[in-house]
């Protein structure tokens, strides 16, 4: 039995959404337990009798906004989140679920589970949507700003494990992102991260990736240091704002639109969104430390939170973090 | 008059929409006259006489795929971008005009033209299309790895007495590309950057920019290092593309796939795409030089040209390069 500690109370659409998500992941998967930590009243009329369900009370959380992190956010001790960490911490679950802040996420799970020792940092690696649907983690999109080569090589073998193990990928290739394909292109830090990915025997190396590509490409893992990454992230997202924006407008201008336009667009706009969110596949991975740990997207649906709770219970079932420590310690 | 000298073989449509572009331009605008370089038996077929055109033939051009750029390329002495460069390097000629190869024209322009003495790096500076529909400048897109602040908000002056005098923005606002909006965000370079611009009497400065909002913000210079301004152009690219080809599948699957959305999508997307070019509004600056240098977009049209054309025009008739050296010296 897989035993999974979920915070209740983390979420733009917290409680509902993650309480009924974490009811339909238990109907979906009978090898799973979990414990749910939140404020009982608010989540009372989502909540329903689970013989794998445990409910505990927790007094607070933190607010979705919230980004200021330190020492007062360890002293939390009764926000769900921070109980759902400790729950894991203590070995009394295998596995964390959160839809909480991200920047609390990470914090609380570096200080409080701590770096497994084969890895000195810790990378946020969400799951971007490619046109070919299958699925690309890029990391670190969290900002480890100061990040070394080696530490990124460190999570291309996390990341190439996890889409292994987890979404089925035979030889998960890792493209370096760069401004162009050739070796000796960017930086020192692209420089030096190009040879050690070369010639390591854990990694399927593509080689240079220009991000013209990112979404179009043969690589898996879409791999730079955390300022980068984070970059390319927000980039991504800005950039389909403003192409929805700018198509939404150009069809309003259009000859067909008082016609067919508002049902169709509607539709095909819907859809579009869809294949941009992280519903269908997870949530992105607090790669880097001893335990598993699963940030869910902020506005998680209980399908897509159900897909969350998915992609921890796989990483636990499959090893992914026994598998991670053991490549890294064969290199 | 205005003397520009035109590379007639850049670009992938070149000799033709360059050619009439030239023309296009000559008519558009009559305090003009134009040195169009290139083979003149391939250019023929296109050429009208015109009192303000001169035409030279120039034996080689560069092919649109050249990256490598070093020596040799300075010793191509009759291909087109060379000779028209070569004739603004004489004062035959006030500004360049050229859709060939970019890497090329940065090198040739830099070690023919040279910097101006109050800039020590040349930085590239595309427009992008905002939502607004407002034209921004993104820079360095062109890859100075090792820029340092100065540098940068060099550029930012730059663009932003470009943008006053060519494009009419009455107080152009620098943003600073990062990954979070706090002051003290980003790397070491980022957090001097902010610190400068801030105090920057030429300067009009937004703050930090997270790209999540890059095409929806009030910065009219969308500004960083080389390296990652250039990630943000190709990711902007590359996710453009990708949603595209996503919605496009999205909307083959639909349910009115068979009605009006053949003529309507295509309609749709052609208008977009016309959004998301830069054929209204010019070129990319190559800024920094002594001179005036327009890289118009390798796939120009006839129209797109001649408003790189216009562009060059208004930079030499301003006087942009006056004006930006006036602002660095009082800085």
């Amino acid at each position: 039995m897989i035993r999974l500690a979920i915070d209740g109370m983390g979420g733009d659409l917290a409680p509902k959404e993650i309480v009924e998500g974490t009811l339909l992941a238990l109907n979906r998967f009978d090898n799973i337990e979990a414990t749910i930590f939140g404020d009982t009243a608010l989540m009372a009329p989502y909540l329903k009798e689970h013989p794998r369900l445990k409910v505990v009370h927790a007094a607070k959380f933190f607010d979705m906004g919230e980004k200021n992190v330190g020492r007062d956010t360890l002293k939390m001790k009764d926000a769900s989140m921070i109980m759902a960490i400790q729950h894991v911490k203590d070995g009394l679950s295998d596995a964390v679920v959160s839809a909480g802040p991200t920047q609390v996420l990470i914090f609380a799970s570096y200080f409080l589970i701590r770096p497994m020792k084969e890895m000195s940092r810790v990378a946020i690696a969400p799951i971007v949507p490619t046109i070919s649907g299958k699925p690309a983690f890029l990391l670190d999109a969290g900002g480890n700003i100061d990040a070394k080569p080696e530490h990124l090589v460190d999570f291309a073998v996390y990341a190439s494990v996890a889409l292994r193990e987890v979404f089925n990928v035979k030889e998960p290739k890792v493209g370096l992102i760069n401004i162009g394909t050739e070796p000796g292109k960017g930086r020192d830090i692209d420089v030096q991260t190009y040879q050690l990915l070369k010639d390591h025997p854990a990694i399927h190396f593509y080689g240079n990736l220009e991000p013209k590509e990112i979404l179009d490409s043969e690589a898996d893992v879409l791999l730079s240091d955390g300022f980068t990454a984070n970059i390319v992230m927000k980039t991504m997202e800005g950039t389909a704002k403003a192409v929805g924006a700018i198509l939404k407008r150009e069809i309003k201008r259009g000859f067909f639109s008082k016609l067919a336009a508002g049902l169709f667009l509607r539709k095909a706009l819907k859809n579009f969104k869809k294949s941009f969110s992280q519903d269908e596949v997870g949530g992105a991975l607090i790669a880097g430390l001893d335990k598993v740990v699963i940030k869910a997207h902020g506005s998680s649906s209980a399908y897509a939170f159900s897909n969350g709770i998915r992609q921890a219970k796989m990483m636990v079932e499959k090893d992914v973090i026994g598998k991670v420590k053991n490549a890294l310690g064969k290199s």
